[in-house]
């Protein structure tokens, strides 16, 4: 990949990744999904878990309908009543670039704010992705979220 | 607007979002109004005052001038000697273009570090933006600033 | 500079900078003096010292042999066992560019994990940075790592 592919492909790959970011700390989760391809897999896991190289995480789908399905419990539950998410997230990296398959890797922060002002560190670490990009537009084919912290709780329902 | 109008776009803004934050950030706050057109809304509010529909926040100012009269009575006050801020501002995130007219919303994290040099997380929130891109260069015609947490310090002086 | 160069220079500084911070999280440190140009200076200081005019910081370093050196010993010392960052950085700002020379200051934050999970904000400020910008790449030239607080630990040992 040339130096003049990647600066193409960056623009794209980061307003992607606002919009992501965007979608859950402005809780609007239905959209959430959408950023998936059909064919998919979500997984959130530990630096440490990954390193010993087991293969699932904290949180593992492999459907978009799956996710539909997450959202759904998510509003039952009324997960969102108590708290709210703020992402910032670095400029995706390229790591390949084939065709219309990239490999990216995007550092990020997530600040919790919990309904009664509290505003805590919650979770830092990097989005390690394969997406889709071409005329169409940019989807995620997998994503993988690799938390820093082993210490993320357990409780973990919101998605990152 | 076409991907191709977002793509010219933000990089500009982006450019501007970080000399705004860079300008707070370096005790350069005299440069401060010159971010904002002539007929100006700057206003800080929280999510809470916001979703309740109150029309204003804990700092409002509807003019350049009433920004510059801002900045004098912080001088004056002093307020600066004691703490320093660091902005880390996401991606802009162009909701609408029309024209010269564009509508933008930027994640922020800010930290304050104090003269002892404690460092603590202050504000996270959004920059909702009205602004004039022109060739002439970017001017705020309206900011709001949405902070996440409404635990936010009500002796609030500097500017976000 | 027109407004024109500054949009070509971003982009690559924003990449060069991503890079150097993936760097430092994903503990390669070995990759880390081949940022910089054979020539260079990397100093790690506080806003406070920088201010006060003292011309040496907490870390010094003239050349690119003494960055490999430093890496040499953290590895023998196992800093790394202990404890992982996570940098966030803003967009560089460029400050001049004359031809290959360029000048930025960059925004960054930096959360330490440490093995046992906790996680907090390490440290805040801003690279100001002079790089050599031409068709082989970019290099620094000079890195001075300007950190906001004075109460940077003094057992820093890991590269900013």
């Amino acid at each position: 990949m040339t130096d003049n592919d990647r600066s193409m492909l960056i623009p794209r790959l980061a307003a992607f990744m606002e919009d992501y970011a965007r979608c859950l700390d402005k809780d609007e989760l239905e959209r959430w999904p959408g950023f998936f391809a059909e064919q998919c897999i979500y997984k959130v896991t530990t630096y440490d878990n990954m390193s010993a190289g087991y293969p699932f995480g904290l949180i593992y789908a492999d459907s978009r309908g799956m996710l539909h399905d997450r959202v759904k419990s998510l509003r039952e539950a009324n997960i969102y009543e108590g708290q709210r998410y703020r992402h910032i997230i670095g400029q995706p990296f390229v790591v390949q670039a084939d065709g219309t398959e990239v490999r990216a890797e995007t550092s990020f922060i997530v600040v919790r704010i919990m309904r009664n002002g509290e505003t805590a560190l919650f979770a830092t670490g990097s989005y390690r992705d394969t997406l889709k990009v071409d005329s169409e537009g940019v989807a995620l084919v997998e994503r993988v979220v690799v938390c820093d912290s082993s210490r993320i709780d357990t409780l973990l329902a919101l998605p990152l």
